[in-house]
């Protein structure tokens, strides 16, 4: 079996997490959330984000996290402003329209979105009532390119939003890997102050499933309990959600998972810049993008799976390689090993 | 800490899907249901049903289920139909209406719909195109009252149904309990010919979560994924819910939790039958109705945990007893030694 | 050709509309409301109303004004409750639906909506988050059985939706038939006081096609017209709308239009009282429902169109006679002739 | 006043349509499009498109059409392709997103789509199911840039998406424009053939309200009169729409108000072609869009309505200049000596 550079979801869980499934799982709780695990890592996120009227709700998936929240937020002829490469704009099988809101797409940088991308598509929407309402402004972190906003760019996206009544909403999945990046600024703390809500990602740092949405925002919170049950995202077993939570908000081991994936990505990176590899995109998280060869890209194959992200041109295309909380040092060497002898 | 006879989820899953967790934690497979165990999981139910032609997929809970089933059968126009008992009327939070469609309501007997009932609204939907066309027949089995549905009745169902161009989906949140109760004369087999889809629910039988629905008319199969990645259903880690339906179909250890589930509400209903008792509604599941004096209701809730299902006077409540794969006999024991005491 | 009293939409329009379309039609105007005759037509409106601070809309339909201000002012979870015969239940084939929204029907008394049936909804909805939040009420006035609310009885249920956060919403299809009652003790200025949202209807009152949505509640007039324009609902040219509620509006045609149609309708009634026949329901608007035999009906079909409304028993039905702006004294009178000699 | 060159829908209806709707005012006629006019009407059409298989609905306005056709053809997970200046992109406050479904916009070509451009999005829409699947392409004829497809480009497109599985939908809101231009050489037969369904639009050419839905995909038709009633589309006087197109198209009226819209174009066209004006697309119906200085367009504003369409650099701007069936011989001189006199 070739060993895959895939995905960050192509293992279970933290053991921990198991053993923590495990020692409970005949203990009778509460459901629908209301268990003394979810309540406890609800706790345990708010004390690590110091920030305490914040609302906190564990859903299954990301995709789910966002058209939960998404249209929660929007009122019918509201629409989010993405960037192109944004996961709700291209990889969501459209279930932000589904819930009936259109996305406003703008070109990223470095797979970023930037306060003059809003502020064009505030002007080009002032046909009023003949245009939709942009309301909201999505951005993740880490984002599908694997790079970080610092403090200084989301600081500024948060008071442009504010100044302009757009609400903030970050996507998770891979914040854990953002907030640990070596050049990483920010701090849960600033996150929760920035936006007016942010999900926290479990699936891709160490749970079976699980992202936790975090509703900082007051006048936001209303309802949202009714707006996940509605949409099936109301987990009889909530103790599965809070228990992970719980595991991986006690003892930093979140914030240990992320680290563990970011520095496999890092030595790959090294050994990718030895060799004299160039990248589509700098980035300091779990996701590499080199420019290969497709000799080089047919070599790397036989060994290890990999996406082929985008074809440059004739010869070389960008591959994406992806480490996780789970990736064996051993991995990560007979990868360096393989990029070494390209 | 009172003993709770509340909920069948109140409890973690079967010890031996822990185990098939931890076994298969740390390798590697693909995500999005396409994983070794998930297919093998589709595999043991296809044969357990005696009816290869279906399509199997794996969500995470009964709303779910049922919102993406319904949804993906319907144009926009048509209407499902269900008892006014039925869960996706009463207990669903709008999540069907939330996908544009309206539930036709109609009085059952005993929580089970019957062909008069259908007839009746399919008579009151004639001026067209004012009125919603009624397309698909929801039914559950075992029902919200813990009642089955006969050989005869479903078949009576059906071939109405196929008579008048109808759909009939069966929610199998309690699928189990009903197949194995000691007066069915249903298999899984028929449910597959005689319905257009139904779902066979694992979170109430043994699971931590995750119901498989199953698609037999092939008319209705086509597009199912891009309807569960569009309602965020379809999880990352499939793998989650594949293994677990492994477990459960690979040695019959579904129907022994069920049949688990069944035992202890038999032996309560016996002691309540003893101590005179009477029945809402006759059940031979693992939900039983009885209707108690509120003096006899107070004296059980200082040991036990359950719903007071209805007042029916200013002195008698129904209420509901419900039992699991999990509960303990020393639990079904000291609440018979309660009953015996009332 | 039979003389029809099958619908109140059955002509064009009054020809003093057609006169000021003629009068108007070449003259240059702003699109989309935005024109000189919907804006005195809403002045109009407001005057005659007596209530300054409304906002007006003209839209080209009945179902199209309830779905409008229904999906506006509901959030996804929120419901809205009518009776059973309510229009938006009934007879707009799940637009309400088809918006996202549940409907809780309740049995009416003379087809309005009470008080304790509200209650009743609301009791029945506490299971939260697992049910929908009823937040709207939908009252029409007259109702679809030609009935009318009093005084007494729209502030009784306006005080409980205040009481209770609900919202109150009229339908006023047939409001001008309602008003000029003989025994209506409402005025336009009691509703705009009790409702938060209504509508003035002028298809069945007079006009080509428009009805006049009046959102009197100022929390609920933000962003109406993006909701119209991304309905389909916002005509380009407005004038349209505006000129006929313009000429309704001017010299109280409307209401004398109303007062012909029940004029005619009582003439009527009187003509079935006088003959011993017995009526469903008591109406003083322009709907009447006699209680006909077989034979009375065939006699009356041979020269007249109607609805048979409901069959009663083998030899009995209610039939539904009714009447309009349009109908001719001379209908009128041919129809008390079959009448007196049925 | 300014004489208005901004909208073609400024004034009423062709006196002709006042007229028929006079003289058949006081007639009894069924409701909901079941009148003997829209009967007629539909005829008509049909015998004008020489082709007797399609179906015909009359509804209010362009964007009910676009959001009736859309939502009736595509399944929840089906997108619709069109350029980014459609209509439905832009200008219809997210109409097409609010039924559920996403617009992928592509780049046009001075307004058109190309088959390449759907090639692309096919291309890019390859990750199953993780992306909507494009399955109808949107067209507009003429464009918004007042552009017309010829025969070659239309049958292109047809034949591609008949190889695709891909419906093709054309917005006709000026189809007579387009049929009627001096290079075009489609006829309304070619469309019924080339095309799954189309609209010819009566607002913007004659009529006070009012598009004509074909639908030539006989797989298409089956409950589009249960959509248009759900989305509040059907209006109970459907004769409205019935008389009005009876009467555009008895006798070729229609076509002869659509020469005379571009007729005036044209010779504006001339006038400014003559000044050494340049345009930003080449247009042979009724829009115009020259490149005239900052002060020409002052100049022009003292006297003229128009909407500047784009701001070029420091000193120019396009300028959107549009004529109809109304426009008046002295108007479009009056704005030839302004232009002769820049």
């Amino acid at each position: 079996m070739k060993l895959s550079f895939k995905n960050d979801y192509s293992e279970g869980c933290h053991p921990s997490i198991l053993h923590a499934l495990a020692t409970s799982n005949l203990e009778q709780h509460d459901g629908y959330g209301l268990d003394a695990f979810s309540e406890n890592a609800s706790k345990l996120i708010l004390k690590q984000m110091g920030n305490y009227t914040a609302d906190i709700h564990f859903v299954a998936g990301g995709t789910q996290a966002n058209l939960l929240v998404i249209s929660s937020i929007l009122k019918p002829f509201e629409s989010v402003i993405s960037v192109e490469t944004g996961h709700i704009a291209e990889h969501e099988a459209g279930a932000i329209e589904a819930t009936g809101h259109k996305i406003n797409t703008v070109a990223g940088e470095n797979g970023k979105l930037t306060v003059p991308a809003i502020e064009t598509v505030l002007s080009q929407h002032q046909i009023v009532p003949h245009q939709v309402k942009p309301k909201l402004v999505y951005i993740s972190n880490s984002t599908e390119l694997g790079t970080i906003y610092t403090h200084a760019e989301l600081k500024a996206l948060s008071d442009y939003c504010r100044a302009h009544d757009l609400y903030l909403y970050m996507d998770g999945a891979r914040l854990g890997q953002a907030l640990v990046a070596k050049e990483n600024d920010l701090s849960l703390n600033d996150i929760s102050v920035f936006t007016d809500a942010f999900y926290i990602g479990g699936t891709k740092n160490g749970a079976l499933l699980g992202e936790a949405i975090v509703i900082t925002n007051k006048e936001l919170q209303n309802g949202f309990d009714f707006v996940m049950k509605q949409r099936g995202a109301l987990l009889s077993k909530g103790r599965l959600l809070g228990i992970q939570f719980e595991t991986l908000f006690q003892e930093n081991l979140y914030f240990q998972l992320a680290t563990h994936a970011n520095h496999q990505a890092m030595k790959i990176k090294q050994a990718l810049k030895e060799k004299g590899i160039l990248f589509w995109v700098e980035t300091t998280t779990n996701q590499l993008f080199p420019i290969l060869t497709q000799s080089q890209i047919e070599t790397l194959e036989c060994l290890f799976q990999f996406y082929i992200w985008q074809k440059l041109n004739e010869n070389e295309s960008v591959i994406r390689l992806i480490t996780s909380w789970a990736t064996p040092e051993e991995h990560t060497h007979a990868l360096i090993d393989a990029i070494h002898q390209l």
